[in-house]
């Protein structure tokens, strides 16, 4: 009875997850929903029970399980940065792991797509970037509080400008996957993380 | 007979100007033939006697069309600049004015969805961020000669790093159009770009 309980939640969630794995290779308008349920090994009867329309799911594939992978990738982590030296080598790690496949390219790659033409979608979207933006703009407050970061810094626009920079790489990794390129926008944002640090 | 002669071409640069207008509103996979030469006033005959298929015109949209704006808005003008304020201001004109529909954000967002999977559309949009790029590392190498860039600036990493933060800008901006968001990126870029000034 348990399993049977639960079988709901479970159908939904590899709704989900297909869909996330098509929505991140082929864009959310190249996603038909005739591959998500080949791929979670549905029906499409199964998929339209669960949700009305292709837009309804992804908003759930946003708001379950992009934004908690983004949140894992890039905010909690922050609550345990105490230095600049921490602030670099965590944007660093970051800046090397991009790959196409992960949650923050298919967070740039669905705004990209969607969200100058799909109010739903960009509203979804655009709170992910908010949680991301406030979250480092938290941090940097931190630091200027604690004496790592100048005082002259403003951590609002700082923390738009990294945000930005990181969904460019993101972009940039697309279309030119190769380590050099990643290191080199590794090595430039440290050097720009570095004039944030308090003299 | 001289306009008859140029028929053929007109009828070509119409296709591209609709192709080009529906990707930046749709995306690339988002666009269907059908609205494409509705848009150009054409028929479906008219498009495959110049072009094979989607793919081939979108790969002389980005070659014909989207090359040579990027060039006009980026490359062109930075002939024209000789001092770190002039980048500055310039760079930051670039990012107030930025716009869903513009040449960047079309590169960016087509870059976004179509790039990780599709070989020959990925090379093509590579190249336009690699001329960019170049020309960007170019100028600053200048600058280093002509004494107003400092002598230490790496010029390929931080033209890799302009060029992604303007990429990441054109994204932020389709999820998030309000003139404030550009206005503190274009100020981080500036505070940015003035760590580049020789002392």
């Amino acid at each position: 009875m348990k399993q049977r309980k639960k079988q709901p939640q479970i159908t939904r969630q590899a709704i989900l997850e297909a869909a996330g794995a098509e929505f991140s290779i082929h864009g959310y308008a190249g996603s038909g929903l005739g591959s998500i349920v080949t791929r979670a090994e549905l029906t499409k009867g199964a998929l339209f029970h669960h949700f009305p329309d292709k837009r309804a799911m992804a908003a759930a594939w946003i708001e379950d399980h992009l934004s908690p992978a983004l949140a894992a990738h890039w905010i909690t982590p922050l609550e345990l940065i105490g230095s600049l030296d921490a602030l670099r080598a965590f944007c660093r790690t970051r800046c090397m792991e991009l790959t196409p496949g992960d949650a923050t390219s298919a967070l740039v790659s669905l705004t990209a797509e969607t969200a100058a033409s799909d109010d739903v979608l960009g509203t979804a979207l655009e709170h992910i970037f908010t949680h991301w933006r406030a979250a480092l703009a938290d941090l940097l407050e931190r630091g200027k509080a604690d004496g790592w970061i100048h005082r002259s810094i403003q951590p609002a626009s700082e923390a738009a400008f990294v945000v930005s920079a990181f969904a460019g790489f993101s972009v940039t990794t697309r279309a030119h996957p190769e380590e050099n390129a990643l290191r080199t926008c590794a090595t430039a944002l440290e050097a720009y993380l570095e004039t944030l640090r308090a003299q």
